[in-house]
């Protein structure tokens, strides 16, 4: 009683035993192993079985849990209607939350839960790239597109779908980092969002559904979209170095710089990010855009002390791999489902209703003046 | 710093002017005028406005008000075929979730935030009727419902839509009475999580959306709906009592009872509904089901010192007035609307990301095993 912080900054909110993040010198890692070597070795499809199912998937494990993931890739044709009655113009995070709630209302959560959470959360992992891209092909050239893509891992099942051909190694191994990176990072605001909800012991998809709707926000995962837009027009280091000290001088927010967490300590998925920006750059034989993230990344360091944080070199790494700009939070979020379904599974297992108190900074209690005696 | 506390009871998440919840011997106010005068007093319009713009409205105001109101009860054709192409199994707040993310991505929110927040707080009030309803009618007869139920005030609105014809007066003013109670509490689990996702800059109806399926959960807005199908089967006070007294042996949860802040204090708005409840019973000359509910109450307090919560009542209120069970939370979603937006609105005003921490209770850092060397 009586702790009061705004932002909830530094209070405990909870536990979890799903990731730790910059405690006790162990940097980031999913249930005890670190993101270097999971984004490293490690597919997506491992990374979300051990973040949901607690182990990491031996060879059986895994092959059966791929082939269960590519079962459920599909969606209803009620949803297919439905994600073609949004236009054209919605922004695919608000086409992605939409999709997941009309997807609760089509195939609800049984009462089964402790049972049919799991397939829930396996169905939304699976489902959410055809989902999304359903919408977006559909939008772009009239296709309806099938959900088989002829590719049995996440990453290049996003990228085909995307691009209707199978992808190049580099870019997904390139996509696959960033998904492992992008799976989990504790109490964020859309992941505790997705608690909020599941503690009144509601439904997995509307938690779910709390949780893009969070994540869409510039101070959230829409920093990587935001992040791409401002730097798109700069055409030099010295041309990017000059706006960001006009932008700081002006005191705008630059995307992509601070977090929360990361204020004493680098972000250890940025640097992660930035070598992978580093090797398709080198691939495709230009380095130009490369230098102008380097030499921002420096600048904000020297001017502000703040560390690139992993939307920052992750917008890099997607706009080298042809992710269109307005697809880099979904893509995101297509990676994120996987954490939130810990937290959800976890919350579960020992709720409480978050329910918090407020200060009252409001009038004092006034008579009522009735309708006819208002100025 | 080192604040924990689980489900963040007593913790203050931030501060508020819109209510004030059993604090200073105040009671429950709205802007400072206490619920029991607006309950009586006011139309469910004259508490929204209060709420979203700070003011009671003169009769001028008002009636511009509910004009605009009036004028935006319509919805797109384009959620019209998402709402037909939601099963008519589903749950209805469900569909209202899906429906309000559905109108975020057909009419977002447009860049200029301070002005536009008004007008989009004011378009969900004003037609999430009508969007409940549209689907509710057309899953039951295949009818397509106009919006123009020929009711100006929200109460008479939503019974003309749900029934087609306009409502007795006193029905009218019951749902009246419950759509003020139901409209704003302070930091529930609902309107935090509204709060939440707000607090990332994320747009207006990602923020509704998730409060909408926040109140689904059974330990919130749910009860009502979980409230009403346990009584149901009773058929008398004696046999209502025995089935409590089994509960509470069994340890099962009865719906309707105890709530986060009236601990030792009754819920303000219980007495209320309760005499609602009363006057619907009276008038239809049928005490029956109000004298299981007054049973149940005293056995709750007898036996476990905890206070109806406004959920008990108001769930009788509803079945008095014809609700069926099913839209109980829905219409409390309607009402709740309001608050949400008052919240939304402040959290933007002053605004710092939501964002706590939590306890690592999770495995030591440890090596990782590739996929061949795992058991």
């Amino acid at each position: 009683m009586g702790c009061e912080v705004k932002g909830l900054e530094g209070v405990i909110a909870g536990d979890t035993a799903i990731s730790t993040v910059g405690k006790k010198d162990m940097g980031l890692t999913y249930r005890g192993y670190s993101v270097e070597d999971l984004s490293e070795h490690a597919s997506f499809e491992e990374v979300a079985y051990l973040l949901i199912h607690d182990k990491l998937p031996n060879h059986r494990e895994l092959e059966e849990y791929r082939t269960a993931l590519v079962n459920m890739r599909g969606v209803p044709d009620r949803l297919k209607v439905v994600l073609e009655s949004l236009p054209p113009a919605s922004h695919p995070m608000d086409v992605l939350r939409t999709g997941c709630s009309a997807l609760g209302a089509i195939e609800p959560e049984t009462a089964e839960r402790e049972q049919d959470q799991y397939r829930v959360a396996d169905r939304l992992l699976a489902s959410f790239p055809y989902m999304l891209l359903y919408w977006y092909r559909f939008h772009q050239s009239g296709a309806r597109i099938s959900h088989e893509s002829g590719q049995r891992e996440m990453a290049g099942h996003i990228l085909a779908l995307l691009n209707g051909m199978p992808p190049e190694a580099i870019v997904r191994k390139a996509i696959n980092a960033s998904l492992v990176l992008y799976a989990e990072h504790e109490f964020n605001a859309s992941t505790f969002s997705a608690r909020v909800t599941a503690s009144t012991l509601s439904d997995f998809h509307s938690a779910v559904t709390a949780a893009i709707g969070t994540l869409s926000g510039p101070l959230h995962g829409g920093a990587n979209e935001q992040a791409m837009k401002m730097i798109t027009p700069l055409r030099s280091p010295d041309e990017a170095e000059k706006e960001i000290l006009r932008m700081l001088a002006a005191k705008k927010k630059v995307m992509g710089f601070g977090h929360r967490v990361y204020k004493k300590q680098p972000d250890p998925r940025s640097s992660i990010m930035k070598e992978w920006a580093r090797r398709l750059s080198a691939e495709a034989g230009d380095m130009g855009l490369f230098l102008i993230f380097e030499r921002i990344e420096e600048v904000m360091f020297r001017e502000k002390k703040l560390f690139a944080n992993v939307d920052f070199y992750g917008a890099l790494t997607y706009h080298l791999c042809g992710i269109p700009t307005e697809l880099f939070t979904p893509v995101f979020a297509l990676a994120r489902v996987s954490g939130w379904a810990a937290h959800i599974i976890e919350q579960r297992a020992d709720n409480k209703l978050i329910r918090p108190s407020a200060e009252y900074i409001g009038p004092e209690a006034r008579a009522y003046v009735p309708l006819d005696e208002r100025p």
